[in-house]
């Protein structure tokens, strides 16, 4: 850039070509000595102007106390009472429901020029939390997190307020050793000695088990990050018909295809089928497509399903393929001395997805990739970006840990879960797991023998999979029975909803009508919910 | 699944096999009346026993009034006071440095068996505040985000205690509708009329671009989500030599390959040279490689330059390439009538990836990805998961948005950014944009004459970047000049660091010596701040 090489010339008398130069390593790159001066010095020019002008405008995106403390403490007081406390009291419906027409009347969506005021901004946040889905609710059972964690609430609050993005120890110093603790630690608990490996945070799940498909690529062929796939041999990534779809989409995604993401069967309880997984690697290589990776699942989404991996792990190792563990959902049983055991060989995993958002009710997204391999990571995605991950810093910048992820900025989604550990600790969040799968246990005991109750089958994990058959059904056999049961879920979602008593959701499953699956990660809920749950069904259905 | 199926036909009485049924289209899947009760009657039975146990087990995740609302409230107390106002207040250090073994000692870590009583987790909350970094702090200038805006601050600690997924209007209605707003009025601020189009909010822009990318694939060749890239025809990616990593990075992680983006060169400003970027559209074809997409940088990393979009539109039109706008950075001066012609062009583009928490100040993250396009998200990416997605629900499912995303689960990223438009409005944001950039042009008028100082050129965006040459420096010439400029930038950020008076950074570029670069977005920056920043530099280099 001649012109840039001019400006510099110029003001120092001289053009002159300046290049890339090579300067000291680690530890120290001057030997200047350090000059820390005391900080008053350091406002004094700041602060004068600042206390004459105490008033920014209301656009500022700098806090005022003159202008802002009041609001904060009001808007807080409404977010503790309005969706903390009655969002997750019983006393309240799980959801206010409204059509989406009905809803655009009821909150002003609508963006204008103008602002308004703090009144007004206040009035508006009620009615957001009103119309919102309580998600901490102990009625709501519908997806595969739920909960509002106290502590994980109070860390999420000051992650917003210290706004971090975790690439470099410069701007996260506490949140780049604080990662490298909890996923130390959760590496533990997966079974890997002292915790060695790696791991990141995830923006969510599946794109924790997409970075596992790359991974699996990159140990392989780690010419590909380079050279893409054009002209190379298929590659092809085996998973269970019953497996989460982010694998799919993922595989897409990363230019792999879903046609090359080969469903191998399940079992009659939802667990992939060995057998089959080793007759569809065969075929693949039969084709001259190259088996590359194995994506088992620990906790399918509908079921709930182990696969089984220690039998997976030896087809991997047979085959020569990546061995990744999906534990998004079922990953929070590892903290379990009683349940631990549905994850036998998840320690022979290359990879595991283990998403503390779910099973251990941290808020979303606390997601985690977990590797067994050392330096993979910077090496399938680094690029050594000279503006952040400057090599000439007077720190260690081994704590520097953006590289290895494809997000550059990135939240601090490891304080919530490190607090929550803090607080209960490692015994707590066993207690937690304990407790929910006891309460999915007491839910199927239920209901094993109840009139109209149809379990799926016996739960592995906290889903609870069922029909509920109206008495007016109870008659009906064959089609005639399967037509009507298909359509009694979305009939009692309906209900449900519009009631507002509780969510939980349905969906088919291999040409099986509509169910319901219950799914339970909230340890403060009690045997009456439980009963509460079966009540309400019967109570919605019956007139059906 | 014949065992479920005895189970159901067991309980039926007739052992029968179960299909998936053809049922009736929307809106209605029954037909059966509503049914909503008044909601008392559904608590009975669970707050009968919830009074009997009011003291949950202290690892449960439902918030207690009895155990947490105290905890709450300090906790509370503690971020407002130590991280919102003394986070942001002239009086106080950016950061408290520590390096990683010092820090280690200082903050405690470590997790255990036992979890820590209120009263020690509220010291160490304050520990965490005081060893992070403070992003919000006026003289944290240091990347392309700063701010902890009053606002969008308010509106994350909502989203937290809400704690929604935003995949379906059943479980985030209001973030359903909320993000069609918001991305319907960011489309009509980049020039598409009515707001037509679509979009999604990403986590970071770094997988917008990614996005991107897969868009211009799945456009082009739509059959790739199916057969994957093997055997097809090279793929190629054009942006500047000065656009964001991620381009490279997120082609990589698509499988198209590092080697598979073309790096235009940039002019002495910056900016994509268009006639390189048709020589080399040229070459590739005459390689037998396909041209893809453009990928064009409105505001780029380190020096905040604009592509010229016109120009380059023109290109993609030619040789029917996508064409793709990173405005990451820059995008928030759409937001300002004047200086939204440094993005002249936008409105050509196929997507534009545009982050609100940049230049516009909203907390970490808010990325948008823009699309000028309707309907392709859901090609691209769509899979229909029968879970998730169900077609017999009661509701109008178009307004159930997951599908368009890789992600599956997803924090409402839309409601701090919503709730800032809200409060200071269209104009208010405007104002925000106006400020920052008088700010950059206060600064680079203070330095432009100033002994010592050099500036690599006049800044377009916010960016500032300079070399401050020492005192005793100004004689030398040449490569000794270089050697002692490039090792003046670590030296005084050591300095600045470990005095923890403010955080700017520096790099290198197009084989210059180090620079540095001072970023503006936070409005509530005064005059006396430019000027003491360009004193502190002085301070802290002058005796080198």
């Amino acid at each position: 850039m001649p012109a840039n090489e001019e400006t510099l010339g110029d003001t120092l008398g001289e053009s002159t070509r300046l290049k890339t130069l090579d300067v000291g390593a680690q530890p120290s790159t001057t030997g200047i000595q350090e000059k820390v001066e005391p900080l008053k010095e350091i406002d004094d020019s700041a602060n004068h102007t600042r206390n004459l002008e105490d008033k920014p405008a209301s656009y500022c995106s700098l806090p005022s106390r003159g202008i802002h403390e009041h609001f904060l403490r009001d808007f807080f007081e409404i977010i503790l009472e309005n969706a903390v406390f009655e969002g997750t009291s019983r006393k309240t419906r799980v959801v206010e429901w409204a059509d989406p027409a009905a809803l655009q009347s009821a909150v002003d969506l609508k963006l204008r020029d103008n602002g308004i005021s703090h009144e007004e901004l206040l009035a508006l946040v009620k009615n957001v939390i009103k119309y919102s889905v309580k998600t901490g609710h102990p009625h709501f059972a519908n997806q595969l997190f739920s909960s509002v964690d106290p502590y994980g609430l109070a860390a999420q609050w000051l992650t917003d307020a210290l706004n971090p993005s975790v690439y470099t120890y410069e701007v996260s110093p506490v949140f780049s050793l604080m990662e490298e603790e909890v996923l130390r630690e959760m590496r533990k608990v997966v079974g890997w000695k002292d915790g060695r490996g790696d791991g990141i945070f995830c923006p969510g799940g599946s794109i924790a088990n997409g970075y596992a498909i790359n991974l699996a690529r990159h140990h392989k062929y780690p010419e590909l990050k380079e050279m893409g796939l054009f002209q190379g041999p298929r590659l092809i990534v085996f998973t269970s018909e019953d497996a989460h779809y982010s694998v799919k989409k993922l595989a897409a995604f990363l230019g792999i295809g879903t046609r090359n993401v080969c469903c191998v069967k399940v079992d009659d309880k939802g667990k992939m089928c060995v057998k089959d997984l080793e007759d569809q690697v065969r075929k693949t290589l039969s084709e001259g497509a190259l088996p590359m990776m194995v994506s088992a699942t620990a906790g399918t989404t509908v079921l709930g399903a182990f696969d089984p991996l220690s039998d997976i792990a030896a087809v991997c190792e047979k085959y020569k393929m990546w061995f990744h563990v999906d534990a998004a959902w079922g990953g929070g049983a590892l903290m379990s001395s009683k349940h631990r055991h549905l994850l036998n060989g998840v320690e022979l995993a290359d990879s595991v997805t283990w998403n503390p958002h779910k099973l251990l009710a941290a808020p979303q997204q606390c997601s985690t990739l977990l590797l067994r391999h050392e330096n993979l990571l910077q090496s399938a995605h680094g690029l050594k970006a000279t503006y952040l991950f400057q090599q000439d810093k007077f720190y260690d910048t081994s704590f520097d840990s953006g590289d290895k992820h494809v997000q550059c900025g990135r939240r601090a989604d490891v304080l919530k879960f490190w607090f929550m550990w803090k607080a209960k600790g490692t015994d707590g969040l066993e207690a937690h797991i304990d407790k929910v799968f006891e309460l999915s246990k007491y839910f199927t005991n239920l209901v094993r023998n109840r009139d109209g109750w149809s379990l799926l089958q016996e739960p592995e994990c906290t889903n609870v999979c069922f029909w509920y058959v109206p008495p007016s059904m109870r008659q009906l056999k064959g089609n005639e029975l399967t037509n009507a049961l298909h359509k009694v879920a979305p009939a009692v979602k309906e209900r449900m909803v519009r009631k507002g008593s509780m969510l939980v959701t349905y969906q088919p499953l291999h040409g099986q009508p509509n169910f319901f699956r219950l799914v339970l990660q909230n340890s403060g809920l009690t045997e009456a919910d439980m009963r509460f749950f079966v009540e309400e069904f019967e109570r919605l259905a019956d007139d059906l």
